[in-house]
């Protein structure tokens, strides 16, 4: 299977906050956000690997900035890096200003997902390979991030994680 | 106010088809796909106008192709030709196919908003100037359909229709 | 098959707008009665044809008046005209102020509906017999809808739309 | 205050049975219906009222026969006796059978709504004038239903509940 | 087949209200509620029969407290009697204050279950063993309310619900 | 303020999975279960603080089982420690099985809130006093994620974050 680019699974899902959508202070609702994230996320993922894809994990979101009610969203997905069958997707939200037009980051989350068969049971992708200067940071750190999450879940030895540990040491 | 390019209001909206969104023939439900439309087409009406805008009218919308559950659907808006302040927006429908990646056409359609300000009042709103040789088309029928509407609104003569009456003399 | 009346066909969705189908302005979505239209007159159609029907086109929707938040709004559709397999439906909305009880018309749509056995393929339907006054001129132009959107879509000559021509010459 | 008959608060609602309201048998979800019904009678409410109205009770609703997924079901709502402030709505639920066009009772089931002002006071309200025979009985009914449900809720002594007792004694 | 207890198939559904929950008057809208608590007593009476159970029939529901938008709202279910294949399922619903975190009863309701196989038929389930006196009240009066069900459906004479009658007589 | 107790906070969420919550795999929906588990994680950290809150972030969720449409879902949602404005929640799901009423850990996460004063600006809460042993080893396991996340962020050098870095070296 050959490698392929980050772009290639790039998926945009532009869409407004809807007074349904909101929470109690008229900013889209935190889990509205995270179901549209997912469902980018899942669409990035299986662009990359032409399978059927599951979500695996929710790695990090940080909600830095409420998102008012009536706001244009656009939520950015792309795969950031390939395993042996799963895939790190990563995701920025942003917001623009009517007036100006300008966009400014909202959000960003880091997703996990599994590329499967019909029966389930998971199957080999192709490599990524990054070509911009964010993307191999990205691609970089989801190294650390899946040595710490193995860590975290007690299936890798700290001291086998040897690119999270040289953080610390 | 200077006009602006059609990419400028360029909107994406990719997601999927989820079984809450089907008719009973387990494909994409009309009504919620009419929906998808329109809040693209209004987020590109609000992109090119920086407008407050609304849903003036539906064209026209043909239903070429079944969308089915499980579906990535990519709706993609861009305004096609500003009159003094409602626009022409086209939208395309897209699936693709998870296995080779390829997309196909699978619905075509035509809104029409009004930019308005906080009162609802209708405001001027800048040209579009078609750059590729699709929105130069798109942008020549834009005034045909227009007349069309007045027409059958009651609001033209059909003999002051003259690009349309161009088509049958 | 025996013709049917436009009455046999009637269908009435009469509902409140709550606040989770309203736009940011607090006035029903537009996509939102999008569907509400189209559920009504598919309704409608499998009436008339008592067969399986599936949204061809949306040929006309004219949203003339903003429907406000609490809203009593009545979608009341039926078959203008049957062709060979395809229905079009007028649906008019009405809303009803609350403490006179008088009814306002909010919009009117036209839409396309083909009959389909269960694979999926067109099948003859009854025609329609128009009864009252404003169902003939409906009848009417319901063929001249249907010659422009040929004549629109390349797959009629403006020559041959003998009745549409007739407007313009 | 004018008293008004049941027929001048009839709502119609006629609306499909889509896969996002189904039940994991594929019927029409309980609570689904429960709502459409709730939202129809209060429709039929303010329709008789003229007022601001809010839901007071469920006093029964039986679901006597289930709604297969892709069905046309019919909602009709009729306010069926006025006291001082509230009202008692009875619904009828009618599933149609799309070929022979034919149509089977499902669900019936009986709301009450209270007017209020703006401020959430009771108010008074128009009395009810039965026409049918079957809207006399249930205008009957209706007094034997308040008595109940005020000795059921402790608020009526069983010997006051004449028209109750007579059923018993 | 051993009987259980009430508090076996307790169950407890807490959530917010969201915008897109409530009604004009920024109230929990009684639809949503009427959907939450069918919810709810199916899971109930699913933990006290292990079966398949449909909605049989709302009994009563007393909406006597307005639920504000941004409410936690409490919705608590436990099968208060079995018959040979249906439960009688009381609900309590408690909103509770932010601040001092008091809980209120804000509204109760009985639905009635009944189990059945795969086929749809009825099958019998566990009997009720009441624990509390709450319980054992409401297990005494389950019957009562069967029997006044049974009557009012013309399937039980007035002189046959003994218990009934009692509150009369 | 005084201490409270995890099981204060402690918030329970059971609810069906109905075929509108379904991805293509007849499963809930990872979206879904998100925003469910944001809602309960919600009302924990405002029975927690008695105080408005707004998810900050959410640090980790494992989708390790698929919930298959028709299970009974309980989100379980417990403070697992608090800092100065901040809380860290765990959210424990469990699906249910009909026949023999077992209950199997379905997913784990961890999600972050902020408390807020109605202008938005962050206030005091109480802290943690966890009783059990469980809720010893989250509370203990809290301040690790909360280093972590401030070292991922640039927010803290490697070096200051001790309880961490005691796992690597």
């Amino acid at each position: 299977m050959e490698a392929r680019y980050p772009s290639e699974s790039r998926t945009i899902l532009t869409d407004l906050v809807l007074p349904g959508e909101t929470n109690p202070l008229n900013n889209l609702f935190g889990g509205e956000l995270l179901a549209r994230m997912d469902r980018a996320a899942g669409i990035a993922a299986g662009r990359h690997s032409r399978r059927i894809v599951v979500t695996a994990s929710v790695n990090h979101v940080a909600f830095s900035k409420a998102i008012p009610l009536g706001s244009v969203v656009t939520v950015e997905a792309k795969v950031s890096r390939a395993f042996k069958s799963s895939m790190e997707v990563v995701i920025d939200v942003w917001i623009e200003d009517r007036q100006s037009g300008d966009k400014t980051k909202a959000n960003e989350a880091i997703y996990t997902f599994v590329a499967v068969n019909e029966s389930g049971a998971p199957v080999s992708i192709p490599q990524i390979k990054p070509e911009t200067e964010l993307e191999q940071q990205r691609y970089d750190a989801a190294l650390r991030r899946k040595q710490l999450s193995l860590v975290l879940a007690g299936k890798m030895k700290p001291d086998d994680a040897t690119e999270l540990k040289a953080l610390f040491t």
